[in-house]
């Protein structure tokens, strides 16, 4: 239903929602927002987000999978989005040796993209504008917002303060959500800000002769134990390389000379892909840092609501950052088609959202240390197991669904995920287990058989 | 080493240490930053802390042990406060029926101390008022700080504003601390904030004939899975009841008769003993809250640390929350010993003192989960295992030492106490498996052995 419609009749006025953050998930929303007839301010504290360079700290590529095309879906932006990303199929591993082993995202033919950060926020921004109950109010910094009246204080450029009143805030003002602080002072909040051990450091592959220097439609993975290193295609066929590695690590590469050093032990196959920019790779920015943050509740009262990095910013490696942003745009939406009572909405939202979302932040809390840790044995043993999940997949695909599949591929809720996954680990470890077990019993009764006709074959 | 007399050398003036929270840790904070000849300025956001009533949200009695003692001693004040303090020597545990089993805490002779709140915060502002070089600032609220210069605005009763600079500012104010709040802009801050479900609610037990209601040595604890009760002895022979519930448990008691019914079913025998108070408990104040704070690192910059609740709040359940805290001021000052360098003094703090804290807030976190979920048979194995760690200990004192003993009755690091424990929850519980093993082989053994010669004698 159209609430803002609704309440019109009585008021002959829109209901106005400020939506705090024009990053990727604040524009969609605006979008969201406009498309039921609210009217939405947007409020981003930087000048012009076209004009921005790349911000520091965030990634340049971002991964897109099912629950983000969804998203973009609804608001009719599937297509253009998906025309300027590069589908990867599989995971290219690559071994110190430089054998590289794809290993398939999915079934044939599914694939995650590999999408432009920047390209995708223009594009998230040209659909705002077209929306006529739209307004994108740049350089405008959020001071601090009323928890009693909802008032919220903007810092201009220029210095001045301003008070604007909305009917709903919308914080996707990012990681560091500035709306959140306000959050802190409720009674029960929970609220946790962890950052990994490891920091990050981006760095480009540069076409070789007019070509993408590696095989374009795959997500690159050089797996190492503590660190690793992933790379990312690009329409401009460029490779976007990022290493992922404990801080005192970083520390350690102080020269152009240490950072060869460094490559030859542990990506030579890529030195001559990344070509003379590596020795200064190191030296441009600073490693960054990856935080994660988990909350709840996702609302306050009836004036605010968090969605995005404000309410789940999560570590990169699942590639799900973006995706559970954009999914909770739909959730939200979801709920305000199903409850006739506004008010109802935000804790529906809060009651819905916070359980997925804390399991897939759980999720990807373990996965990351899985991945960072992958020696040998352990990955032997993830190749398969991927090939026997995929096979049991293929022969009961409703009952056995990869994990991967699940998260990247449907829009099943991820605490279900996470269950549904726990359950089908149980049970096929079991299976497995049997099979071991029979085989061993099977094996010896045969050794049995051959040595008793060996000794009826005996002269003696 | 005196840092300040040092100092004073060249510039001859004291170092000015500002503690922000006039209560428990930072009065203690306060003496001993006086004794090493720093002047010190304790700021309390309240009127006067010996005119203030209970504050509502914390706990009227606190459980004293050896930590917190060993603090006190080396500012002369163990004496004085245990003279007002009773002495614990078990716990009492009370069955549905009524039954009350006592578990000793360690050794004949060894307690805990039931500590009123009120006069603890009393005798420490005594002791601070007798240093010269100690100026208590009451009703000094602290608006904000700046992590650059270090400067402190703080807000008068009257609303006047005031800047104050100092050497170093000690945050003690607590679990909510205003101080802490600049330290979240810090990068590669952890932070979290974790509300448990339960809530607490106080009430008092009165004397009896102008005697205690029940044997006064002990902290009286009725568990009932979900929840429980405690109730720790005062001075004036009432006790200090508190019952831990679900918050969702204490909304369906809504009326007088409710509270009867409730004590009825699960406290049968504290009903006569509260008495005619009992119908009222619930609806003075509303069930507490009770949060879990972890953060690190402790300080920031050489401007700033954080101590007691400030830097780790925990749950009541293990009493350590005041012990850890005192401790604190204790390990910073023999830090302060051990090194020349002030500025090496809060890194070193903070690499100390986090490892510490997260082990004792990870165990009291399990605890409080076990505690609750106290069930008849896992009551029964706890107890069991008492009586076995607690045998072991006598005959092996040095190798064996119960959990509870390591964490109250010495000062043994908190991670190595949980990491010896580990050690030795492995070591008893294979040789009970052990024990178990060999019964059962010499078990069926004998009884081989027993019907062969039961055969022997057979007439057939």
């Amino acid at each position: 239903m159209d609430y803002s419609t609704n309440d019109s009749k009585s008021t002959s006025k829109k209901k106005v929602v400020a939506v705090v953050g024009g990053g990727l998930v604040g524009n969609l929303n605006a979008c969201y927002f406009a498309k039921r007839g609210f009217q939405v301010e947007v409020f981003e504290s930087r000048e012009d987000i076209l004009q921005a360079k790349i911000v520091k700290g965030r990634s340049i590529n971002l991964v897109l999978s099912h629950r983000g095309r969804q998203t973009l879906k609804h608001v009719g932006m599937e297509d253009t989005i998906i025309s300027k990303g590069i589908p990867m199929h599989s995971r290219m591993i690559h071994a110190l040796n430089g054998t590289q082993s794809p290993i398939p995202y999915g079934k044939k033919g599914q694939y995650i993209l590999s999408i432009d950060r920047a390209n995708l926020n223009k594009e998230l921004l040209s659909a705002a504008e077209t929306y006529p109950n739209i307004n994108l109010n740049f350089a405008n910094k959020l001071l601090d917002w009323s928890t009693e009246t909802g008032a919220m204080t903007f810092v201009r450029a220029e210095g001045a303060k301003e008070e604007i009143q909305a009917d709903l805030i919308v914080g996707c003002d990012g990681a560091f959500s500035a709306i959140r602080k306000q959050f802190l002072r409720q009674s029960r909040f929970n609220y946790s800000q962890t950052y990994t051990p490891h920091g990050y450091l981006e760095f480009t592959m540069p076409p070789i002769n007019g070509e993408f220097a590696m095989k374009p439609n795959n997500l690159h993975i050089w797996p190492r134990n503590t660190f690793m290193m992933i790379a990312l295609p690009n329409l401009d066929k460029t490779f976007n390389c990022t290493l992922f590695m404990p801080f005192e690590e970083f520390e350690k590469v102080t020269t152009g000379d240490k950072v060869i050093e460094f490559f030859q032990k542990y990506f030579p196959d890529a030195i001559p892909l990344i070509g003379a920019l590596l020795r200064g790779i190191f030296f441009r920015l600073p490693a960054q840092a990856m935080v994660s943050v988990k909350c709840s509740s996702y609302h306050f009262g009836d004036k605010c609501v968090l969605m995005g990095d404000a309410a789940h910013a999560m570590v990169p490696f699942y590639g799900q950052g973006m995706n559970a942003g954009f999914e909770d745009c739909l959730v939200f939406n979801e709920i305000m088609d199903q409850l006739k009572d506004f008010s109802a909405v935000l804790p529906e939202y809060t009651r819905v959202r916070v359980p997925d979302d804390l399991a897939m932040y759980n999720y990807v809390e373990v996965t990351y240390f899985i991945l960072l840790t992958n020696s040998d044995v352990n990955s032997k043993w993830f190749l398969f197991r991927k090939y026997v999940d995929n096979f049991l997949h293929i022969i009961m695909p409703r009952t056995i669904i990869p994990l991967y599949t699940m998260v990247t591929f449907t829009r099943t809720r991820y605490h279900k995920v996470v269950k549904h996954w726990h359950w089908q680990d149980k049970v096929i470890n079991q299976g497995l287990l049997f099979c071991a077990a029979v085989s061993v019993a099977g094996g010896s009764y045969l050794l049995q058989l051959w040595s008793r006709l060996q000794a009826l074959k005996s002269p003696f």
